[in-house]
């Protein structure tokens, strides 16, 4: 994540893993959720903080969700229906579920299946935020499988030479085990910038940088420009601009749409605006294509490969998807998981309001 | 494709779809390959040109796969084996046969095991190039599937940060049904442009444009320069800076790799520099998920709705991946290819050479 979205040293204070997992799901069982899901949902949120990712963690997500059981938005005890199954696949509608709680068990669906026909894919429509998309894929990672996870929610994209927002940040993951190295976990939004990375921005003061958003007119703002009000801009594709591939960034954002929405017989947001998101859920279970431990150490081989790629001028060293991510793990599984002085006020204010302990820090 | 690589007018010859079909058809035999092989191969190429991606047509591909079967680096008579095989999955070692030919075949056998299970996946390693990678996935999308194809090749691709080429330029394909629209074929690098569009730049003379390509030592050239000779650059992941999200580029080329090489048994090119490429077909199977009718129509509203979206300033109209390809087949199966002088020169040497019938001009 670059240094502009971290929380400022003097504005954090850290909390260990087990207080927040505790409070989280405390908070979550106030809202309705069962015991077992609060639990689930918690676990998804404090995974993503463990590992740095704060933009999809509980600081910047907890509140939302809390916000949108209130609002009726989301059902706390969803009864999903699965709607079409087949060997390798399953289409699931998730009643409303938020899919940090119910993308695991999909997910979890999918290894089942690919554990008996080579592949699984499970596909999820009227649902909540899946969270970090990583989150799901790495429970396929564990079980020696490659998950893949992508979404379709919103309509915050502008595409290639477009003035009106037609599709979703639709993030694309993957999770791939190693034997020695840190495992594989890329995660990433076809936008130049996840949905979330706004929000940060706003609460650290961010600038957007050059070919991050663009005009209402659609036109790509391509030099440094202060973050806006919500509406006052659109996102662009990965790319920025058509000259910098923005039509690919549109391209991987249109491929999840029709993998997490068209198949799961949904409309994306542009066409159905209340509709909830769309996830799409694979694992490729690796005994079925090659030997397991031969995969795992040819990971190894690439991720150190890549890992000891000699650096540019002015960088320390060549990084692959998911290194840094289990180096913060480490840290903070030690050191505590800090969070922004203002999270810790909210945590203060809902604790009091749903009559739970408060969040204790270090 | 960006106008600074369409063949300048004044140097295009045109010749009939059939006519460029037949030729190649001949020069493959010529090179050893069975008459039904000659003919795949010589439709994924003829095809791809219809669509007017000339970087992976005949003339820019023919060339190189007849030098590469006169080394003796491609077999034109390659018994493929499958390693390990599930209901759902197959692992093929192609026998150092060309990827153009065996690709179909993968896809669909693919194909046969999304009809089975719902979904099917066949990775292959060994093999050589795969022409446009979308090809391949057109063939789900007329049998009512979705196709998704990715490629590990080469080593072209500096990491972000890096400064030594580590990765492909891995293409990522999809494509997906419509009902009344031109079907969705996304086909997409992710190094900020294809490999072969440095050749085809090569041959018309195009400069490169900032976040193409980094100096020797890995630092993004950010301002537009000539094309340089080939061991004087490397090639940047999509987005072409980390600030404009390069590491995601870099991320879904470890993405494609991870999925075609490694779930093969391989080794990607930086570490076994003579493996060939490897490469990975899906099929998904719309029926297994939802109605096939439903989903079309389904895409209908939505291609619509991305192509009628209002213009930004300076652009006539917002297109869909595979909206100005259909629009060019259609042109091109009316009026014919237009090839370059210097490749009708090619075919006349080459048809010479192998004494076969020159290649009818229109």
């Amino acid at each position: 994540m670059l240094d502009r979205f971290k929380v400022p040293a003097g504005d954090e204070i850290r909390v260990a893993e087990e207080a927040l997992r505790e409070t989280t799901t405390a908070v979550f069982e106030k809202m309705g959720v069962s015991a077992e899901h609060a639990a689930e949902g918690a676990n998804t949120l404090v995974s993503t903080d463990l590992r740095g990712v704060e933009t999809h963690g509980v600081s910047n997500m907890l509140r939302a969700y809390v916000q949108q059981y209130n609002d009726g938005k989301l059902n706390p005890r969803p009864n999903w229906r699965i709607l079409r199954e087949s060997p390798g696949t399953a289409t699931i509608d998730a009643d409303n579920g938020l899919a940090i709680i119910l993308g695991p068990a999909a997910m979890r669906m999918a290894i089942d299946k690919a554990k008996v026909v080579g592949v699984g894919v499970v596909v999820m429509h009227n649902a909540g935020h899946s969270g970090a998309l990583g989150h799901h894929a790495t429970l396929a990672a564990e079980a020696d499988m490659i998950g893949m996870v992508m979404t379709g929610a919103g309509s915050s994209m502008v595409p290639t030479f477009g003035a009106e927002p037609r599709l979703g940040t639709n993030p694309i993951a993957i999770a791939a085990p190693a034997k020695n190295e840190a495992f594989v976990l890329f995660d990433a939004a076809t936008t130049a910038i996840a949905g979330n990375k706004l929000r940060l921005a706003a609460r650290v003061g961010a600038d957007m940088l050059p070919g991050w958003i663009s005009e209402l007119d659609g036109t790509p703002i391509m030099e440094e420009t202060p973050m806006r009000e919500r509406n006052q801009f659109m996102q662009l594709p990965l790319g920025g601009t058509r000259e910098m591939g923005s039509h690919k960034g549109y391209g991987f954002a249109l491929m999840a749409e029709i993998v997490s929405t068209m198949l799961s017989g949904a409309l994306p947001a542009m066409l159905a605006p209340a509709s909830g998101s769309k996830h799409f859920f694979t694992a490729y279970n690796i005994e079925s294509f090659t030997d397991v431990e031969e995969f795992k150490e040819n990971m190894d081989l690439v991720l150190k490969m890549l890992r000891e790629t000699k650096p540019a001028p002015g960088h320390d060293r060549v990084l692959y998807p998911g290194l840094s991510e289990h180096e913060v793990e480490q840290e903070r599984r030690a050191n505590g998981i800090p969070l922004h002085k203002e999270v810790i006020q909210w945590f203060d204010d809902i604790t009091s309001e749903l009559s739970i302990p408060r969040l204790k820090t270090l």
